[in-house]
């Protein structure tokens, strides 16, 4: 029972110091996404793809979770945009004060896209607000399409599921028509794409819609 | 400060608990294995090969950890092997309770082999001891060979690296010696495996090794 409590304070401890990132976020007019999924989905190549995209035609930053290595900030320091790495050391997900760490060492002065990559995790990140204005949940082909009925929290809290690694069907069982329609089954509200960073394809129009998100976010404010 | 001390309590609580599992075991001369991976690895489809080759041979039994739904356990089911499923409903990770509490659910009478299946993740298992006989990772090749470095602690408690999904290389950019070196570097004593679910290969050489392991254990224990 005294878990519990612990485990709500935690919860409502993050969630204060996540409502203070989201405001932070809204004063500077940035959009902020908080993508997460299974290890080896492919957040970090989709990453790299929406960089090579976007970067140039909107000024953007990147937060990197990982539990151990920097690797991921290795591959994105690749494209010149600023970075900050977060490491868990072993935990499980991002919580809302380590992201406002990570404000610490970043300005977010002109950026009008954040884009957080959590840690691999499809249970543990779904619970824990940064700030964000959506998790995007992405899901690969490769993992089978039963995984929104398994992991349903994270589908229920995210925005936007993109499949990845479609190239990969031909070669494997996963029925893509039932993966989506078991992800839409979990949260009917969700906005699908489907993608992969081998081909290329879908690329182009989940970096449209993102940057269309970001160009809507209010980015002139209005200081009392 | 109070939430390491409480997260320390239920971590000791769990250690208890394993230990009487453990012993448990021993005194039916059960071998346990604790399957653990990200979602979609493929620890499902390793059972299901696993329980095509050793029901009739060995007399096992199973343990279906999932945070929702009951399709794994009817996967199972159809091999006619007695099973037990845990859903945790949302929780990250089976702990040494819920084991015992699936146990008090099915007779250990007679059965040499438990393999536990756990719920999809790389991260949180890592630290719940159950009361098995040793962790078994399997990564799968669509993950990318960086995994054992970003998710070291699984790496480093288990006994066993079952690399599944080899016959998808030829269509990924993973490098299977960079993925076993990175492993190896991790745990040097790892015994690695490499297995296809789809093509079958590596299957027979997992399954006689884990068939030689189980009929090591010791089944005839005196009691005091």
């Amino acid at each position: 029972m005294s878990v519990i409590t612990i485990e709500r304070k935690v919860l409502e401890k993050n969630d204060e110091i996540a409502g203070q990132n989201r405001d932070l976020f809204r004063r500077n007019g940035v959009f902020a996404i908080n993508m997460v999924s299974s290890p080896g989905a492919g957040k970090t190549s989709i990453l790299e793809k929406t960089l090579e995209h976007l970067r140039g035609r909107i000024p953007l930053a990147v937060i990197e979770g990982d539990v151990q290595t920097d690797l991921d900030a290795q591959r994105v320091a690749r494209y010149g945009v600023p970075a900050v790495q977060i490491i868990t050391r072993g935990g499980c997900h991002l919580e809302a004060n380590l992201v406002r760490d990570a404000l610490a060492n970043m300005s977010l002065n002109g950026i009008h896209l954040l884009i957080i990559e959590n840690v691999g995790n499809l249970v543990c990140p779904s619970n824990y607000d940064l700030g964000e204005a959506m998790k995007i949940v992405v899901a690969s082909t490769t993992e089978g399409d039963d995984k929104p009925l398994k992991y349903p929290a994270m589908f229920r809290n995210s925005s936007v599921l993109i499949i990845n690694k479609i190239d990969l069907l031909p070669y494997l069982n996963c029925n893509l028509e039932l993966l989506r329609s078991n992800a839409l089954q979990i949260n009917p509200g969700l906005k699908v794409f489907e993608t992969s960073c081998r081909t290329g394809a879908g690329i182009d129009a989940w970096c449209s819609w993102l940057m269309e998100q970001s160009q809507s976010a209010p980015h002139t404010v209005t200081r009392s």
